[in-house]
């Protein structure tokens, strides 16, 4: 399909279930204490886009649709899927918040950041109540499949940001590195979110692992697509400072292929630059010359085919469709 | 038993578990992040009093004495045992680590605290990856009691930290809710690396609950003599900052006493004086004289005898003997 579907009709066969997630969401994170709840109403005004509980339901629905002669009522998996889809938007909204510390973040979703707004204590704090949550929720509905995924991906988020801390500031930080960390640091927790919700339904290993490879392809796509328009976008749609992984030292996909080119010389100086505004101008001037970002994006587009191609196998059905124009979606978004 | 016991002689009966606790903890943090690596070095290097894995230790030795006709070998227990104390301890150092952002604590250990040596940045992230650790460790380890045990702790230690945040600066502060606050963030832990230890050898219910309220009592003894100590203990000795939960308007039993007594106007014109040396000192004379700090005393040892009540089910043996010396220790310690 050439047409470009956006994320309503993408999301529109679960509909049901991305009503509910949001008030369930308030239900795990209910506190009686006052400062938090301010904190969780404060980060909650804003939702996002809600791509974590969405795979779960798209998930759930492709192992329903495999499963066509299975008994109908069955309470039980739907309310473990709506709870696991909430608490995977809990658990990646614990790492946006200490994230957002670590990388000195200021604004997020178009607001300033927790440890902005409330200081870093109070943003330390929160985020451990929200991954506490999280876990709690993860434990009391995931099942002997789904437990022990989260916890790897936990791992691999926690690795992912390590990896990244470490590589900050470095020139030759190399195209595979930079993809491991980002597969580690985003792509997992889609992944896992995708085959929380198939695993709920009780899908087969091997689908189960296709559902794991879209996931990983899908947040690569993602994630480039994220770093791209952080030197393509506009701010006010974003609602993120621009540059700002740039100012922290974090290089992404563009960077890293100019690095790689004739252009090396140039870059490094305009990395070494003082002005961090003039800097990151004279930066995005130079990676549309270079190609770099035009590269970034035909990256994007490759993941996005092997994202695709995972859900051959899989018998047509408005799930599918879904997620093979969410894969789309991906790359064709303007924030 | 009217003589104190030492450290040393109290930790014997598990002397072989407790020597191999820090090569467990070691390898559980094994990374290849260099970054990472030097700070669990770092943190690793002053050991502190491995009081949480003791616990767990001494936990497993009541649970096997308690059944004396098992089966000697017993590899899986020991294995799970030893890396329950340890994760236990690393649960302990994330939260620590954490702590010290949101306290803006200086010192630990007679060292730097983390975010003030490697930032904050680096700080919450170390936390994150001790916490994960730990967790992945005790999903490994433990049985079907002990995982439900930790997450609920893990809730509760996040609560107290909140409810703490909460109530600071509070000069209305009731000795009930400060009561709450240690049980949660302090005493939870400490209860349940005991009953742990007991758990991963089977014991009953009802001796485990009675190991829990052991734990509790003794855990707010450690902490309220923690919180003495801030104003008798000598800095080199303690090897933290004193002062400094006050410097945060974090108050404890010795100020929330002085505050419900006659010398209240007092106590709130030096909590609102602006020099923090002075301002100190002038607390600490007061509290001398007024008899806050003999009353927190007293009120630790109140609850060391309900703790050492706790323990009277069980036989006798040189684990109960190590926790009656324990709870004894504990108000007795001069850091």
């Amino acid at each position: 399909m050439t047409q470009t579907l956006n994320l309503a009709s993408i999301y529109a066969p679960v509909t049901s279930g991305m009503e509910s997630v949001p008030g369930i969401i308030r239900d795990i994170l209910k506190t009686p204490n006052r400062r938090i709840e301010d904190v969780v109403r404060y980060f909650l005004s804003r939702n996002g886009k809600l791509l974590r509980p969405a795979l779960v339901f798209l998930g759930g629905g492709l192992a329903r649709s495999l499963s066509a002669g299975a008994p109908v009522p069955a309470e039980r998996e739907e309310t473990a899927e709506l709870h696991l889809a909430a608490a995977t938007e809990i658990f990646h909204a614990a790492t946006l918040i200490h994230d957002d510390i670590i990388d000195s973040a200021p604004i997020r979703r178009g607001l300033p950041s927790l440890h902005v707004k409330w200081g870093p204590q109070t943003a330390v704090l929160a985020g451990d109540y929200f991954h506490d949550r999280a876990v709690v929720t993860i434990f009391r509905y995931g099942n002997d499949r789904i437990i022990p995924l989260f916890l790897k991906t936990a791992g691999e988020i926690c690795e992912g940001e390590m990896q990244e801390l470490g590589e900050k500031n470095n020139i030759n930080l190399t195209e595979e590195i930079h993809f491991e960390i980002l597969r580690k640091k985003t792509a997992s927790l889609l992944a896992c979110a995708l085959q929380t919700g198939a695993l709920v339904w009780g899908m087969d290993e091997a689908r189960a692992e296709a559902l794991g490879r879209y996931g990983n392809y899908f947040g690569m796509a993602f994630q480039i697509t994220d770093d791209r328009l952080d030197f393509t976008g506009r701010e006010n749609e974003l609602g993120k400072t621009l540059g700002s992984d740039l100012g922290e030292g974090v290089y992404t996909l563009p960077v890293i292929r100019c690095l790689a080119s004739a252009d090396r010389d140039k870059v490094v100086r305009i990395l070494h630059a003082r002005n961090h505004g003039k800097r990151f101008s004279m930066l995005k001037t130079l990676l549309q010359k270079n190609g770099a970002l035009e590269y970034a994006l035909e990256k994007a587009k490759g993941f996005v085919s092997r994202a695709k191609a995972e859900l051959e196998g899989f018998p047509e059905s408005p799930f599918k469709t879904s997620l093979l124009g969410l894969a789309d979606y991906v790359i064709r978004r303007e924030r």
